[in-house]
């Protein structure tokens, strides 16, 4: 459980979330919690049918429901009744969460960081202890830039963007606004790039002299490295969603809206396209096209350009319905040599195979 | 080689480990070594079948090994005999390790740190240079902080704990004691949540207000990430072993003594049984139940519960018997496409598919 | 398009670059851009067959070319003839990217930096704010130490070797010269080791004194993890090139100018042979031996050894010839299915059988 900043009716909840309150609306609710260990005093989210039971025992004191769930038995005293219970939820969260970020941020500019005196800095800019920004470095209005950060020459940082501790944006980056980057990402890392002599062996490495360009509302989790182009940019578009330790090699263009899951590797100049989602530990071969809206599944290995919507699963990825039906002859393989088996013995052929199978 | 502390005689090291000395108990040992590398005045350890050659013309002054090799033809000088060489042997290599980690523990706290003044310290913690302590963060006694750590607010952590160079322990997260964080760890970073309008594909963050719990006597790799809980708790059990770049969301929940080795990812809200394995860079599905002791081999991916004890392979994940029939079949495909064509012949059909068979 | 240092003409950068100009050879260059944007006074590079109809169509002023395309249509004025057009572009991305680099190594030692006294710094080294080197720590001539760095007690850092920000190197490692780190790796966190009591299935760490000793020439990605040794030296040979997010075992030795690609892990006491090649998010077992030049495909398991020049495809891994035959033979399991099911008609047998086909 976590208190709300302060104490709500029912009945203002319903208002603030824009929803209709069902049951005792006076009651008043202190703190948010998980369905399963809400108390009395707590508004919970019922949005996952695979918890249902736990929200027909909840003993919140207010729970939010789509309306499909308005009627539910549930031991909640009060209902609220929302048309997406888990956005709702978040905007209580965020009363939660923003009061310590607006803490936070207002602890300016610290005297143990390392600004280099070209460097410009907006109006309301935090940097935090033992950061260090380098020449000619423009940082929005508003943008927090936590303990222990790197930012380098020449990077350009938007309004209202966080940057956690330890992060590094290395020079010439670009973030646009409201960018949310995780302790430990690395932005402008030199793409892996080199020749190598066919007669030696030896690599020879390719300067990597482009940039990063990240596009507002974009947020990257922790650990995630993004590699600098070779020439030109390394792009995420604007709202994409990447989680920790994603990889985004050099030339890389991740399309608007993308979501890209934890563990996530993606090659060189290949081109993700707007609202793909990548899920977890799927890896992308360097050079390809991945249509708009398509879905990698989770380890999915992407070997060529896939279509707009299209869903992929498997190493080599296929389409789903063809990987699900293989998956399933797949497991289906012992009966299917039986049946050969029993058909070589009607024919009196195989005898020597028997053995094997 | 690595120096001993100090000398012993290969009937202090029987004493020391418990063991039974065989040979020339007087013979003076100055270092550890390994069993190829080993000399006169080191002892090594034979506890790996694999290298067993090695072990017979290892010239070491004396091999630790287990009762099974007792008798062994051996060119070292003299052998202990334990029960757990392995163990014996890093007990060895902790006299060693000790006296640096005791070194490094007295450097107290660093001027260069910046430690709120609300921040409490327990006696004998060390912090390093340019590490932060946010406010209201508490110490354990005996800790040690190393350099350019970031140590959020309202941070507990435990006694004896080890932070090596640049850990990220976000807000509000708890270490119990004897936790070790390797280099780069970031304990807290926000879960992957967001919700996606329908219409426009805009997603929303869910602020991720909760926090993370490592139990004591874990330790975590480097480069490891650990996402704090929506709401709630991400926890960690004592004793769990994480390796480096593990990725663990929000809302999970290792078990006591689990074992995750590098690379391996584990989604949202997923519980992970006690003592249960989960081998290289295998992947691990939101919302399900590991059991208690199963083992997941390197790579599987797992969409589904998985029973205590059970061992699944292969990407989807099956029990690993099933996974290595189907394996050896898979692996058969073309001769069973021999013996379908023979039959075909004899048959007097499927000719057309002679060809692409 | 990034501007060169200076304007040339055609003329001289063919001579420059050991090439043949063809066409308008006093034409005047004065930046290197892409096939796709470059304009008249830019110089570009085609050397991806996969790109040529954009070479077809580059408005560059000048185009480097291989012999083979020496007399292919193309828009650009002028063309420049030389062997390896991406060797020779990578030699005009560093004039440009040398620039910057000479003078970011021009910081010198920074104020803010801490440095202990008894560590020895060579002639030209440049150490960056908030780094930390350690007692005993010794750093070639010429080395530059960027920003928030940690070098810790008796590391040996060769000549000319660059660490970006946030580097961590751990005690005793050695790196040769002319080794390149970026951001967020760790070059010898603890190997993960630890024996585990078979009755309470408690684990006890194995302290690991080795160290990782990284050759001369190696370039390492963002946020890789190189463990120290359990005992004697984890080893990354020359020329070794590794990707960000890798993760190498303790113990384990990578093989002079081997490639170890984005996410790659590599377990314990496996020796990677010289050149060979580990694609995107391929795992190798610990213990075992890869061949000189063997090529392991992007998200291949490897479980056995590889002889030398292999290529295995796959998980876990087959040599990929065998390996391409099984998938496409997998893809075919339905017709497989159906032609079982014609041949069980004929036959009069499997009439349960197939309702579930």
């Amino acid at each position: 459980m976590k208190k709300l900043p302060s104490p709500k009716t029912v009945a203002e909840i319903a208002a603030l979330l824009g929803g209709a309150a069902v049951g005792d609306d006076k009651a008043v609710i202190t703190g948010v919690a998980e369905v399963s260990s809400a108390t009395a005093s707590d508004v919970a989210s019922f949005h996952n049918m695979k918890y249902v039971e736990q929200a027909k025992a909840s003993l919140a004191g207010c729970l939010l429901v789509p309306e499909a769930a308005k009627d539910a038995p549930c031991a909640a005293k009060a209902k609220v009744v929302v048309a997406d219970p888990q956005a709702s939820f978040a905007v209580l969260l965020g009363l939660i969460d923003g009061a310590r970020r607006s803490a936070a941020a207002k602890g300016g500019v610290s005297p143990k960081a390392s600004i280099h005196p070209d460097a410009k800095l907006g109006a309301g800019v935090s940097v935090g202890d033992f950061s260090v920004i380098e020449r000619g470095a423009v940082i929005g209005d508003g943008t927090t830039i936590s303990a222990q950060c790197y930012v380098g020459e020449d990077v350009k940082v938007g309004k209202n963007c966080l940057l956690h501790p330890r992060v590094v944006v290395r020079h010439e980056c670009e973030l646009g606004d409201a960018v949310t980057l995780h302790p430990g990402v690395v932005i402008g890392g030199d793409g892996f790039g080199f020749t190598t002599d066919r007669k030696t062996g030896r690599h020879t490495k390719i300067p990597q002299i482009g940039n990063v360009v990240v596009g507002s509302g974009v947020e990257i989790g922790a650990n995630a490295t993004i590699d600098r182009a070779t020439l030109g940019s390394t792009v995420i578009e604007p709202g994409a969603q990447i989680d920790n330790l994603v990889q985004v090699a050099h030339n890389v263009r991740i399309g608007a809206g993308a979501v890209l899951v934890s563990q996530v590797g993606v090659a060189g100049s290949t081109v993700v396209g707007r609202g793909a989602v990548l899920a977890g530990q799927a890896g992308i071969a360097g050079h390809l096209t991945i249509g708009d809206g398509a879905v990698i599944t989770a380890q999915t290995g992407v070997m060529a350009d896939v279509p707009a919507k299209a869903v992929l699963f498997g190493s080599p990825g296929r389409p789903h319905r063809e990987a699900f039906k293989l998956q399933a002859l797949y497991g289906r393989l012992p009966e299917l040599v039986e049946r050969l088996k029993e058909i070589e013995k009607k024919l009196g052929i195989g005898d020597k195979k028997d053995a094997a199978a």
